[in-house]
Parts: C-alpha cells; sequence; structure tokens
C-alpha cells in the first residue's frame, strides 16, 4: 500500500477536492481526510488495472507496478487494502461529534462509493475490460461506438474526478446549487482529463508520463485521436474547458484555484 | 456481483448482525442494509481470496468460482465492486436525516471498514498469503507458530464477524457497555467458527461443505488440529462458547437468538 501510495502521481483528485472546499469558502482541513481517501480509492484503482488479468501493465508512476515487486496476490490485496482504508478514513476524520460535520462526512462516503462502484469507476472498467480481454467461453464485447466509449470514461475516470470535487463542495459547507455547479464543471473536466490522456498517450514519452506510452493505441482501443483525429481532440478539450468556466461562473466561481486545475488538465504535459 | 451473493452461502454475518439488534430490542429493519454489507464484503473477500494468485480454488459455496467463469480480471472487479457497494448502501439506507441514525450508520462504516482493511481481514489475508505464496524474488514468510495463527485467523475471520454483532448491536441503539459485551462474546464466536472451519476440512466432504475439503492440510496450512489435534480442537470450541455465554448472561442476552447463534458454529456440519 505504502509502494504506490508514495509512488508520487499528479495527486490530482486530492487537488480538485481541496480546491472546491477553498473556492467555496470552506476550511480546507475538513475535506483533507476526504482528499486522501480520493487518493487511496485511485491508487487502488491503478494497482488492480495494472495487473496481469487486466491491463498488464509493468510501469506506473515511473516505477515497476506493484504486482513486479510484489506478486499478483499481494498486489490485489494491497488495491483491497487502501480500497477499504479510505472508507475508514472518511468515517474517522475529520473527528467531529457536531451533527452537521457527521452528515456531511456519511454523505460523503455516499458520494464517494457511488463513484467508485459498478454505477461508476468499476463498471467502466468491466466495460474496457468485457471489450480487450476474451472470458473463459472465448467471448469478446464488441466494440465501443463513440458515445459508449464516452459513457464508458465517464464512469471509469470521470465519475471519481466528479465525486472529488464535489465531497471537497460538500465539506466545504456548499449550497446544494453550488455544489451542482461544482458537480457540473468537474464533468467537463472529467472529460477533458481522458481526452488529454489520449492525446499524450500518442504523443508521450516514458519518461514523461512514467507510464507506457502507445499502449492504448496498440492495445486497440478507442481513443478520442483514433475515433476524431488529433486536432478535433486537442479542440474538444478546449471545449469542455469553457462550458466548466461558464458553470462555475454562474456559481460565483471562475477566478477559483478550481478553475486554474481545470486550465493546467487541458494543459498540462504530462 | 450477482453469480457471488446469490451462490448461497451460510449467511453467518448478516444473521449475527440482526441477531445483535433484536438482542438489544432494537428494529431489525434498522440493521438490514450494515447486513447485507457484511455479505457483500464476506463475498467479495470469498472472490478474491479463491484467485489463482491466492487459494487458487474452483469451488465455491458448491459452485465454480466466479473467476472460472468470467475470468481473473471480471473476478477482480466483481469483488471491487461488491466492496464499494456496501459503503454505498451503509451511506444510503436505512433512509434517515434523525441525527442519532445518521451518526450511527458513520459509526457502522468505520466499524465495517476497519474490521475488512489491512488491521483486519485484508491484514490477516495478507500474512496467509505470505505464508503460501513466494513473492517474485522467492521469498516465502517463516511458518506461523500457534499464537500467530490465532491472530492471523482474528483478523483474516474473526474481525468481521466480530463487526457483524457490533454492527447490528450500533443499529439497534444498544448501551456502550453493551456493545462491549456483544463485541467480546462475538470475538469468542469468531475463533470458534475457524476451529470447527478446520476441523470441517479435515472431516468434510465437498457435496456438504460446498467447498474443496482437506485444502488448507494438503497446502500445509497450520489448521487448529494440525497444531492441537482433534480432540483438544473440538474442546477449545466448546470453551470459546462458554466463555461467549459467559458475557452475554453478563449484558442479560444469554437467552437471545445470538447466542443460539453462536451454539450453531460449534455444532453445525457445513
Amino acid at each position: 500500500m505504502d509502494y504506490s501510495l508514495t509512488a508520487g502521481g499528479k495527486r490530482l483528485r486530492p487537488v480538485l477536492c481541496l480546491a472546491a472546499a477553498d473556492a467555496v469558502g470552506g476550511d480546507r482541513a475538513l475535506a483533507m481526510p476526504a482528499s486522501c481517501a480520493l487518493e487511496f480509492i485511485h491508487t487502488y484503482s491503478l494497482i488492480h488495472d495494472d495487473l496481469p488479468a487486466m491491463d498488464n501493465d509493468s510501469l506506473r508512476r515511473g516505477r515497476p507496478t506493484l504486482h513486479v515487486v510484489a506478486g499478483d496476490g499481494m498486489a490485489i490485496l494491497a488495491g483491497d487494502g487502501l480500497l477499504t482504508e479510505a472508507f475508514a478514513l472518511l468515517a474517522r476524520a475529520p473527528a467531529s461529534a457536531d451533527p452537521t460535520i457527521v452528515a456531511r462526512k456519511l454523505r460523503v462516503v455516499g458520494v464517494i462509493a457511488d463513484a467508485a462502484g459498478a454505477a461508476g469507476m468499476v463498471g467502466g472498467q468491466a466495460t474496457d475490460l468485457a471489450c480487450t480481454i476474451a472470458d473463459p467461453t472465448g467471448r469478446l464485447a464488441p466494440p465501443l461506438d463513440a458515445e459508449e466509449v464516452r459513457l464508458m470514461h465517464a464512469r471509469k475516470t470521470g465519475a471519481l474526478i466528479r465525486a472529488a470535487a464535489v465531497s471537497g463542495a460538500i465539506m466545504g459547507g456548499a449550497e446544494e446549487a453550488t455544489i451542482g455547479r461544482i458537480d457540473a464543471a468537474a464533468t467537463e473536466f472529467g472529460l477533458a482529463f481522458q481526452i488529454v490522456d489520449d492525446i499524450l498517450d500518442v504523443e508521450g514519452v516514458s519518461t514523461q508520463l512514467g507510464k507506457t506510452p502507445g499502449k492504448d493505441a496498440a492495445a486497440g482501443k478507442p481513443t478520442y485521436p483514433a475515433l476524431y483525429g488529433l486536432a478535433a481532440a486537442r479542440q474538444m478539450a478546449a471545449a469542455c474547458l469553457a462550458r466548466a468556466e461558464d458553470h462555475l461562473r454562474t456559481a460565483g466561481l471562475a477566478d477559483s484555484w478550481l478553475m486554474e486545475i481545470g486550465r493546467w488538465i487541458v494543459h498540462r504535459s504530462n
């Protein structure tokens, strides 16, 4: 668990969570446990996705993947442990008997579990897997069309990014309308993130990415550049950013650090 | 997820949870979501433990294991999904804005996550795995002594059994002293359960057990009959039951259905 958690990474989800709490004028410390829990969950998902039974990747965050150094069984357990500890942390921290804080914490447990579960991240990964690796009877799901690809990514990657911003807003004490706007903006961030990820996978070099580049294309996965071409994919990411800015402007948050993170998502190089 | 959840099984953890809520005079309906969440978590642990990278078992609850019918990757994801949905359910249900119920629900999230995580079930399984399968460098942890075996089982099996009874008591609105007594009794139930499991593994036949018998002994795992002999192991299970009855008697619960479940644990044949 420690090996994978301390391997670095962008820490996008924790930062989004804290930025959302900041943006709504909340106490960042109240959002810190959710912020950490989100990184636990993201890290567990990388450990499991990298297993030979799934993406079979040997490099992640610039290091050998966990199953390479600890074995498949221990990697599965480390992922299970990180996922479980995320909820232990959400239940425990921030320590407070204040009914308002207790209610926010329980709501965040639900938001994060829904985003990480079968309707979200795990479901998206299952769709991806079904199209990539044949089941024991030799069946492989048919290739996804463009709309199915969007939905698969919305679940696999987008749901947890949304949950990060939303749980920050909840812990920060935002009003419902503001939570809704932040959710809408984060939905655009999530889509932009995936599009840019696909572009970087085409363009990237291993040392910058910290993972094996060109892997999705080689596996015949339907990436945005493959579906639409590189130039159109870049325009799509820019359009996501513009829509996100509209949502945040409506909530009076266009000048927030949250919006800066959105800009970084689109313009990043790793 | 459905394949493994509907394969039957003893439903010991859900029943313990409901029996504890009943015993303390609580509303059984309030404990039902926790009861289901516990079975989700137990089922996920079976799916992952049965994988080729861990116990490599092909029969469970009288059916082919999930990875045999759906592949390793999908089995890993089904387990991940069940674990996550357990917490989604705990956050959502029972639906209530009553601060007392909200606080109980959040407390149960913590109790169950602690029991299922690295300090509990996942940690126990990791200890078991480290002694069974060499890591990629060929290292195998040294065999456990009797006290280490007890501790490994207390984490791997006992922690979730305790959490089942404790969360039922919490949702049922029990006083702290009563929760403590129920926890102490369930600790004895958990140890008895493991001892009897080992005895049945020696004596059992596949059709009754719904899993492959003699497997632990064949794998050289340190079982209670192997460590102490069959007769002494039976006496140890009976002693657990007597201690559990003392704890429940102190709480005025010796005549509860909870105690009946303890008797079943020791006298069961599957």
